[in-house]
Parts: structure tokens; C-alpha cells; sequence
């Protein structure tokens, strides 16, 4: 299900939450939420972990358009996308709104998570070839 | 896929948010985001909804068991819970982790989203027909 959406970066976890936030303020996600796994799972349960954040990403005119379509939408938004260190590189992994919608059935839901999973790609597809050289 | 994962609460919506993540608590979650997405969509797009917010439940161990067995794992969590207003009364629904497994074919996630399935439904009763009396 992260078939384009998931990447792995040569560059350092820091540098790539801060590269994965500006691409996805491009494709219009804003970040609402950031849970800081490791962090969490060191806090709660004294558990070791990689750097691990989740990004919780939202489009407000493609949540908007999808809430109008189905209230009961909320269950699956916003749209995660994990940045993760996998030794000296970094792993950038979104969840497929289009594969999530196909796989409830939500037919009506289609279009608008199909645009959703192309920005999401566009968005990883920046991070892994940045404009600018690095 | 919301079997047993949605009810609706003769109630108003303030209560009810406080009464599902007391509920989520005694089933070990905590609420690791919130998202006002009545808030949201007013302040981003001038669009009016009802009261309706996303809950990010997190349980710990069930969190870690999960990124233990597949790191992929963050892009499905934390478990969102949604409470919204419906006229007089208010609906709550949560994501149901072990429908979304297996629809992803994650079968050795299965047993650990089967678990939290089963504690976001007892949450789930435990708001629509609490132990105390109102």
C-alpha cells in the first residue's frame, strides 16, 4: 500500500523532517499533529527506539471535500507520514488514502483520495530529489 | 467496518468528549492528539461544521508490540477516535485497527490490532452506557 510512498533518504532524520514538512506544505498539507514516537514509547514504557516521528498531515479543501462526502471520514484523517531513521539514512513512508478508501468500499470517497494520494506522492517524490541541491 | 465501533450518546457533545477519553483511559489510551476539526476548517477555509473533534488514542504496549513486528506501522496509528455533535445527540466512532490489518494483509499484525479492536469497542460501550448513572 506505499507503492511511491515510501522513500528512503541519504541524509540525516533532522534534515528530513524538516525537508518532509516544507514538501508537504507545497502539495498544501499542513502538519497538524506530530507525535514523537520515540519519545513516547521512552516516556511510557522505558522502551529503546530509532528517531520515529509521525507527522499528522491535513489538505483543508481535500478534508473539507471528503467530510462533505462522508462524515465518518474523521476515523481515517488526517493523513500520516512517518519519518524515521534506518541507520545513518532516513525513511519517509505516507499512508495511500486512495488504497485505504478502496479497501472500505467508500466508492464516493474515490476521487477526492486519489488527488490526496497523489499530492501525498508528490510529496515524497520531493524529499527523495530536492529542487535545490542539498 | 465500524462494527461495534460506533454508537450514538443521547448526550451533548462536551460530555461526551470527556466521557470517551475516560473511557479510552480505562482501556489503556491515552490521547496523544486532538484535532478541532470544527476549528480547523472555520479558521483554514471559513467553512462552518458541527463540533467535531479527532482523538488520537494511543496504548503503549499495544503500539510497541505493533512497531516491534513492522516498523511500517505509523502510518496507521495512533487509533483515531471521533466524537461529533448530531443535532441533540453525539456520535462516537473509532477506527477499527484489526479490519484495517487485514485489509493491508499484515497478517502478523493481526493478533495486536485484534486487541485493540476489541479495547476501542469496550471503550466504545463504556461511553454509551456508563457504569454510573448521568
Amino acid at each position: 500500500m506505499t507503492e511511491g510512498l515510501a522513500v528512503l533518504v541519504p541524509a540525516p532524520y533532522g534534515e528530513v523532517v524538516s525537508r518532509t514538512k516544507e514538501a508537504l506544505a507545497a502539495q498544501g498539507f499542513g502538519v497538524l499533529t506530530e507525535i514523537d514516537v520515540k519519545a513516547t514509547m521512552k516516556a511510557k514504557l522505558d522502551a529503546d527506539l530509532e528517531d520515529y516521528v509521525i507527522l499528522g498531515a491535513c489538505n483543508p479543501p481535500l478534508a473539507h471535500q471528503a467530510l462533505q462526502v462522508d462524515r465518518h471520514v474523521g476515523v481515517l484523517l488526517p493523513c500520516n507520514v512517518v519519518v524515521r531513521a534506518h541507520g545513518d539514512m532516513t525513511v519517509v513512508e505516507a499512508v495511500d488514502p486512495a488504497g485505504l478508501v478502496a479497501m472500505t468500499g467508500q466508492e464516493s470517497l474515490a476521487p477526492v483520495a486519489h488527488e490526496a494520494t497523489q499530492r501525498l506522492r508528490a510529496a515524497i517524490r520531493a524529499v527523495a530529489a530536492p529542487a535545490t541541491a542539498a
